[in-house]
């Protein structure tokens, strides 16, 4: 029960955990809007990995439901959705931001984004993840419509909502509170906040 | 000119080559049924590679189409779409098939698979492909229904239909023809089957 604390995703910023096989992971939209950047390793081996790609045909869908497992590189089991308070509406399809998504975006000079945001989550517990894998973006709303088109739409969200997560194998977690306040994917307010969460 | 002779990818193998910015890449789909997945790497720096979650977002739309230039891991174009006969569908959703895709299949031994083609395309010309990226599948017929369901369906592209693409910066080009031969992702039979591509 080492976590079983409330922990803090810094607003813009990023934070790596372990988790054991067995134990649920939830995240807390404490404020309602924030989109979280989530990514999973395992934990003996970090080059292998949540996958978006490996787990869309594997799910047969292209938006994560409860009762889905999340698979990695390798095509095993490592994030099962168990619970959801948040109205259903999460990512699977976009990269994280980075340095040149805010310079194409007009910002000159430093910009929190969720790529390095990863890189320093997990520095901070001593690890170097191989890559940036394409993340699962809890809460983050990008609406496909039946022509392929898609939108970065506020969340649909609310104030203490939440998903869990249960760990398939030993993991580390990684979250990075989006720091996008240029579009309003982090609410029409464009104010990125932070978010919470708990290992049990 | 150097490439502008027709090469061939061989049925379940992978090649690669180099083409340089300007350069036009033609992929034929020879025998009209052939699923081509595709990657391109910066050939100054291999860690810059095409990306479908970092193109989704610059994109607007989940469908590669005409006139779209795809991006890197860095967001800058490497590849646009110039001309498409085959009918207009590709995929930008699934991930390289591998042997774990093809052991859940319940194939024992050996398989033929994209992620080890890759592999062995860049190794023909003496490089090694940093990681395996999200491939730009030529020809895969993915539908996505919109309740976001997806399944693999056979392509509907034609006998000697084609898509070239322009290289944006001197890349690194790697095919590989699909061996699944399980799905009926090749078409009904089956039967995967050599296809071809230029550079001029």
């Amino acid at each position: 029960m080492v976590h079983s604390e409330v922990l803090t995703i810094p607003a813009r910023k990023g934070i790596a955990a372990y988790a054991a096989k067995g134990q649920t992971i939830k995240c807390i939209n404490t404020h309602g809007e924030q989109v979280v950047d989530t990514w999973a390793f395992n934990r003996n081996d970090l080059t292998e990995f949540m996958s978006m790609e490996h787990s869309r045909p594997h799910l047969g869908h292209i938006f994560p439901k409860v009762g889905d497992s999340l698979r990695t590189n390798n095509r095993r089991p490592i994030l099962t959705i168990v619970e959801d308070t948040s109205g259903g509406i999460h990512d699977m399809l976009i990269a994280a931001c980075d340095r040149y998504r805010y310079e194409l975006l007009g910002v000159s000079g430093h910009h929190d984004n969720c790529t390095d945001n990863l890189a320093a989550g997990m520095a901070l517990i001593g690890l170097k993840a191989p890559e940036t894998p394409s993340p699962l973006n809890l809460f983050m709303n990008i609406p496909v419509r039946p022509d392929g088109s898609i939108s970065f739409d506020p969340p649909v969200s609310t104030p203490g909502s939440y998903i869990s997560l249960r760990a398939e194998m030993d993991v580390v977690i990684a979250f990075s509170a989006c720091p996008q306040d240029l579009l309003p994917i982090n609410g029409k307010s464009c104010r990125p906040t932070e978010a919470h969460f708990q290992i049990f």
